[in-house]
């Protein structure tokens, strides 16, 4: 038996990196032509098996019918080859992809039936392997959109997200954390209550997420100042070290599931109750979080609309923290207009260190709403008397304390790092006088992203007035940054075919 | 100014056909340090709009990191070149892709709102238009399974997809169609209804599908003995000459957006009672039909399960086509069985021309089923008073003028074809004597398509026993064709694994 036929039987084949960046997605690229695959009858879109030594990976296959992949060769995109991590041309293994028994729990969904904790343990212990192709992560993602999850569905989804992923264990009584309900651009308060709290003497390893529909996630914030991709053990050192940390909670696996639901999620940009409940309570019950405060900014172009919707998300996130073991406390800001003035990774970095620094052209409202939280932090987690956190925080936070523990956390994570500045600006003046009534953050936020944050961090868009300023004609209302001549024009072209995002009213 | 940096201006690359098929999602591949893509700020999973000339669609982007493509190349997939047709070397003009305004409408059809006309007609436009990416189809889709489309939705959605493609005219007052509910495997009337219909004088152009979820559909079968792939001039010859044709909708452009919704919803393998009858009556509608009857097999592992189910799907296909202008008949058939005895393109097609040749041989459950549909269809179109249409059918089949016609539609249609045989065949036995209770039409489904069908046409199984049949210890039930070893191994241990497919009592 020569070596073709050889490997054919076995199904054996040449490992390639052909440096396809596919955005996660694993995909295998075959000759149409090859053994392997004209013996196994594999199709186009076929969801392949690939095996190298112990580690294995379900890849999407794509067909080449070009010759720049040799016979007996199969090619992989980054994320396939990431997940394998073989030698240049070592063998590999390919064969059909089991069928997934779980995605019938996804169709159930989708036609409007109840899951149960099996289920949920079924389909995210498949999602967390990577067995979901794209289009069944969508299907998954859209049947629980919206209000489709009830509490015991989400309880269990949660569970079964935690136990997907690994989780930590502090040895200690109290491990506080906080998380904002997003939507509100600019709301970069966790690198100011991380350091007050931390300064105090709780214990709080914050994991972070990136931007999902956001022009900035405050993970993306922070790796502006320092790592925030560390693994366990130099997340657990800073923590050592300095009683806190804010990492990218992807890096440590934590709940993996749902990084790979958010990466889907991005996109397709839906919100979801249940989804959004058990990202968040999973990431801090695996973080070993035993006190969570959510922070829930209301206003009218926020992702919560109104004090009522706040309400009903938050009885479901402390329902679902009472049946997980966590206490969650709640903290109803305003959402009405961005916090601080910068929107985008290095743009909120900068407001965030004029604070710290206590720069007298700090945004007060970002000092004054971390303060806020933080003494929430303070009291729940037992370090202040009620009513007394707020006065302690701002101790912390006057004479350097939290300055200097916030260094101490980018050394420990690696070291504090420059702000980047955008290589190209534009700014957006009001096209006549008037008083600002309100703020559309929406567009604001969208206008940030086609400027190139999160991906750019520079990227984003400086804001100059603030809801109830009174602005002339020709004033700068805003500044777009971008690193590409390409996106600033793309991001100026979207703000100009809609209407203001500051609604001016006639000055008096 | 240099070259590079002209381009770079105008957003020009060179097209390169790198071969890929990636099951028809237009992909381009980029380099990131080509000029384009740094000036743009494209990143992975951008969608990017591509123009040649007046043709323009709009592709998912991939990074590539290697060099196998080079600086100021953009790659195009299959389906990007097919739809671009550049020469080799051609300038493309690469730019961001408009964002989606339609989008905000699945998203509120995700969250359970109504959408009215102007909403899906927005959506089907851009879906047709192929400017919708895989993920954005699988959120739609998904969010319209089930029964989430009312009445209302379902007539909107079936005017949309007839006014997003081409709408034929045959110029006389009764054209009659048919269609079958599928979930049925073998159920192949249509390649006898067509031949027995048009030999009575009835115009009949038949625009069927290809398989969705199904072993077979009965595009894939009649391709095994026709070209099916013909554009509307040949097809109009063909009607023209015998009354009749029997092709592939998609190929002539009838609801092309229900084609693209069908490739996503292929992997998804969701059942939708709207998507159902707007996909259906669309391609009727568009491919100027009057009379339409709708065979709807009923059984417990057909894909309609109850007639309760049946008459609900049944009044809203006759309520969508009284809306638009449609005559909708109904006939609920058997169906708690394979009909015939093949499964898969070729096995079928050998059935339909043994019950055309009138052989000794040919499945008589197939033949009663087709001539009772053919009855209902003559006698709805005035070619046969009430109560004679069977009669009259049973005639044309019995004295060879179906068989002419059907050969003189193959022939219209580019020419008959020989049936082809699988070259790997393997019986599955009975493993204890027994009478047969009952059929998983499901499973047999899943392992005639894990054989290979309908991808290759040789494909899939020879069904030996009926409900009903007294079969001994060892006797064959039914027999899996492969045409990859590979393929009948991964079929056999798929029915290996599931309890027995057909259900044996003990014998009396």
């Amino acid at each position: 038996m020569d070596r073709e036929h050889m490997d054919h039987a076995a199904n054996l084949m040449r490992a390639r990196r052909v440096g396809v960046d596919t955005y996660q997605e694993p995909v295998v690229y075959m000759r149409q032509d090859c053994a392997v695959c004209r013996s196994e009858g594999f199709a186009a879109q076929a969801r392949l098996q690939l095996t190298v030594g112990d580690r294995i990976v379900v890849a999407t296959l794509n067909i080449v019918h070009g010759d720049w992949l040799a016979r007996g060769e199969a090619g992989l995109s980054e994320s396939a080859w990431a997940a394998l991590r073989p030698a240049e041309g070592a063998t590999l293994t390919v064969s059909h992809a089991l069928l997934l028994d779980s995605l019938s729990h996804v169709r159930a969904k989708v036609y409007g039936h109840r899951l149960d904790a099996a289920a949920f343990a079924a389909v995210i212990t498949d999602v967390a392997a990577g067995r979901y192709s794209d289009l069944h992560l969508a299907a998954f993602i859209t049947a629980c959109a919206g209000d489709r999850l009830d509490l015991e569905e989400t309880v269990a989804l949660t569970r079964a997200m935690v136990a997907a992923g690994e989780r930590l264990d502090w040895g200690r009584a109290t491990v506080v954390d906080k998380h904002c309900v997003g939507g509100l651009p600019g709301n970069r308060t966790t690198l100011l209550v991380v350091p007050i709290v931390a300064a105090c003497g709780l214990t709080m390893p914050k994991t972070s997420s990136r931007a999902v529909t956001s022009p900035a996630g405050t993970a993306d914030t922070m790796e502006v100042l320092a790592p925030v991709n560390l693994d366990i053990a130099t997340m657990r050192r800073a923590v050592e070290r300095t009683g806190a940390c804010i990492v990218w909670g992807g890096s440590v696996r934590l709940s993996p599931a749902d990084d790979i639901l958010i990466r889907v999620a991005r996109p397709l940009d839906l919100d979801s109750e249940g989804q959004l409940v058990a990202s968040v309570l999973s990431k801090k019950v695996a973080a070993g979080s035993t006190h969570v405060l959510i922070d829930l900014p209301v206003g009218q172009t926020a992702k919560v609309r109104s004090v009522e919707a706040a309400d009903q998300l938050g009885r479901r996130l402390q329902d679902v923290g009472r049946a997980i073991g966590l206490q969650v406390a709640l903290r109803i800001t305003d959402g009405q207009q961005p916090v601080g003035r910068g929107i985008g990774p290095a743009l909120e970095a900068r407001d965030v260190l004029a604070v710290l620094r206590r720069q007298a052209d700090a945004p007060d409202d970002l000092r004054q709403r971390a303060l806020r939280l933080a003494a929430d932090i303070l009291e729940m987690g037992g370090a202040a008397r009620a009513g007394e956190g707020l006065r302690l925080a701002g101790e912390v936070l006057a004479d350097g304390r939290a300055w200097a523990t916030f260094r101490a956390i980018c050394e420990a994570q690696g070291g504090l790092r420059e702000v980047p500045i955008a290589a190209h600006r534009q700014a957006v003046v009001a096209g006549r006088a008037g008083r600002v009534a309100s703020i559309d953050n929406r567009v604001l936020a969208r206008a940030a992203k086609l400027a190139g944050a999160p991906q750019s961090p520079a990227a984003g868009i400086d804001v100059h007035a603030r809801v109830g300023d009174l602005v002339q004609r020709g004033q700068p209302l805003f500044t777009l940054h971008a690193q590409a001549p390409g996106e600033l024009d793309y991001a100026l072209q979207y703000v100009s075919s809609r209407p203001p995002i500051f609604d001016l009213t006639e000055a008096p």
